[in-house]
């Protein structure tokens, strides 16, 4: 068994579980740290797991795939061995990364030929050789490779980009089953649901998803400029249309307010550079709200930096500490505000799960966003 | 008491002691981490007191100055409280980084007039008020206002520096006995030798020096583009002229084998940024040597980072990860060799301490010495 349902809201889709690999279990809803290089950016791996409670991570195919390389990974035994991250990993298959490199990539029906940002060099995707790159790092769950569509996309393109990414999908599949994980542990494939904002070209691709029958499925090409009240429209459409007895992974979402709504719209699992990449630039979440610490406000706040919070940072450093390490520029303030917002998303994820249990959901929901989105 | 010395080597002048705050003692010979701007750069204040056992850190009287300034650091209750770190801290007088400014600072009989490099703002700092600073501070150990003199550096030049350096020390000496600790704990002043190179003026400023009868005194002007020869003969001046019965602080040094050779010359107490610094360029000291992780040799050697080292870093991430992460340029890279290096440097000060209480300081000096100048 790879995923079991507990307990499902009677009065939203939101529901919790248990995901089971090798690498242990993952209790849903969850969110997964971003690990774009093999490290989550400034979090040592016992943080990770003592402080945060990260129970799995993202590492990206495209970064690992260029550096260290593939031949690195492998020779270490797999990226758990490589970075001593023993929980679970998922690996995104790339092609957001690439499709992002604009015009320094080309897509054709084989796959896409894209140049290295790092030196230049060419270099190609398809969607078995993704699958390839996945068994050698080793993720316990992997994605297909597929065309993420830009926004604002027009249906014609978004309908022959689906074509293509259901024909990729097909061969990677073909490919995950023809091959072998390299070291010992079961792993899994995720098909992505494309389609962009169109109603009928998202059913159409759940359709398409579903009928591979995977352990899982994943929403792709939302949050890339779209209206959130679009972005939930569309989760609405997949809850309804994605079988319900898998998990549901919506990919490089989001903000807290962003989480919540796809929980009570059935998604089970997230992944977001933004408590990171805005924990590099001063930007706190907290149950009361966001904070930005560079404000001239905090610079003689000596209170801790989260009263609520459970990691160590929370409650040892203070605001105004926190504020004076930020505007001198010093790497502990990217460190200390990684901790504390990854563990503020995995706490959120955590109470989340706990009144979906609790019967009581939507209450909590509605009163927590009340105060998660303002500003501090 | 402030210093007691428990064991003198019978060979050398090597010697161990402990040194007395209301912070906590102090076990010597010590090295102390740098905190330029209140923070060891990528260095959590636990991992600093649990896996490099730091006993005492330093911190930068004019970084700290210009940011966060002395009004925040009062209004916290002191560095201490800003900046969680609960054991000694020392302060430089910050004469070293003004003189580092050249053209953006002046010199005259009264203090030394420059600009921030911040944002160019005008400040002074005289004897008095670096004293002043160091109360507001609130370190354990401060400093006195001195001129650094640069190498090559004229012998007239440098005997007019010490008079001024020794002028400013009889001013600072007694703002120093005029005023008072500002929160409830006793605080040092260390008076400071100078003299370049030159043996008479280093006689001299020595007497100067010990004349003042302050608890410990400090050599400053080394390592400043001397041969290490050079440095040495000025450190056998300097331990036949210091009082022995007092810690004597070699300011801004050094090598792991400057380190060894100033404790056999009887110097307790070392700073460097040489551990970070260097730690953030990838270059790493061990007991078999310094490596420099970029090197194309490590990238696929999965062996710990060092088998001896005692920090979680040291056996937790292997070689082949840290420089992978160093070539990605990411953080945590910084934060590992950071923690790995100053829990060398520390080790190596508790080695040194314990061939002198055992009585073998000599041979495992020379044997260690033949080890730690390789580079693998």
């Amino acid at each position: 068994m790879f995923f079991k349902i507990e307990k499902t809201d009677l009065k939203t889709s939101a529901r919790c579980g248990t995901i089971f690999t090798e690498h242990g279990e993952i209790q849903t809803p969850i969110f997964m740290p971003v690990g774009t290089c093999g490290t989550v950016k400034g979090v040592h791996t016992n943080e990770l797991k003592n402080e945060i409670n990260a129970q799995i991570i993202l590492g990206n195919t495209y970064h690992l795939y260029l550096r260290p390389g593939i031949f690195i990974i492998n020779q270490a035994g797999g990226l758990h061995k490589f970075n001593g991250w023993d929980r679970p990993i998922l690996t995104d298959s790339g092609g957001f990364q690439v499709f992002s490199l604009a015009k320094n990539r080309k897509l054709t029906e084989e796959g896409a030929v894209f140049k290295s940002h790092i030196d230049g060099s060419k270099h190609i995707f398809s969607p078995e050789n993704v699958v390839e790159i996945q068994r050698n790092i080793g993720a316990d769950i992997m994605m297909a490779f597929d065309e993420c569509t830009p926004f604002p996309c027009e249906k014609k393109y978004a309908k022959n980009s689906l074509e293509l990414t259901n024909k990729w999908l097909q061969r990677g599949w073909k490919k995950f089953n023809e091959t072998m994980p390299l070291y010992g542990y079961k792993q899994f494939f995720f098909p992505i649901v494309q389609g962009s904002v169109y109603p009928d070209l998202r059913i159409e691709a759940t359709k398409f998803v579903s009928d591979i029958g995977a352990e899982g499925n994943a929403i792709g090409g939302l949050s890339v400029g779209e209206q959130k009240e679009t972005m939930y429209e569309i989760l609405e459409i997949m809850n309804e249309n994605l079988p319900k007895d898998k998990p549901r992974y919506l990919m490089g979402v989001g903000t807290p307010e962003n989480l919540l709504e796809g929980i009570e719209r059935g998604v089970d699992m997230f992944d977001c550079v933004m408590p990171t990449r805005n924990a590099r630039n001063g930007m706190l979440f907290t149950e009361n709200g966001t904070i930005n610490i560079k404000n001239e406000k905090w610079k003689n706040d000596f209170s801790p930096i989260d009263e609520n919070g459970t990691t160590f940072v929370d409650t040892f450093y203070s605001k105004a500490y926190l504020r004076h390490l930020v505007i001198a520029n010093e790497i502990l303030a990217s460190q200390i505000s990684s901790i504390h917002n990854l563990g503020f998303y995995l706490r959120l994820m955590e109470m989340a799960r706990n009144h979906i249990l609790d019967g009581n959901f939507s209450t909590w929901k509605k009163a927590i966003l009340n105060n998660i989105m303002q500003r501090i």
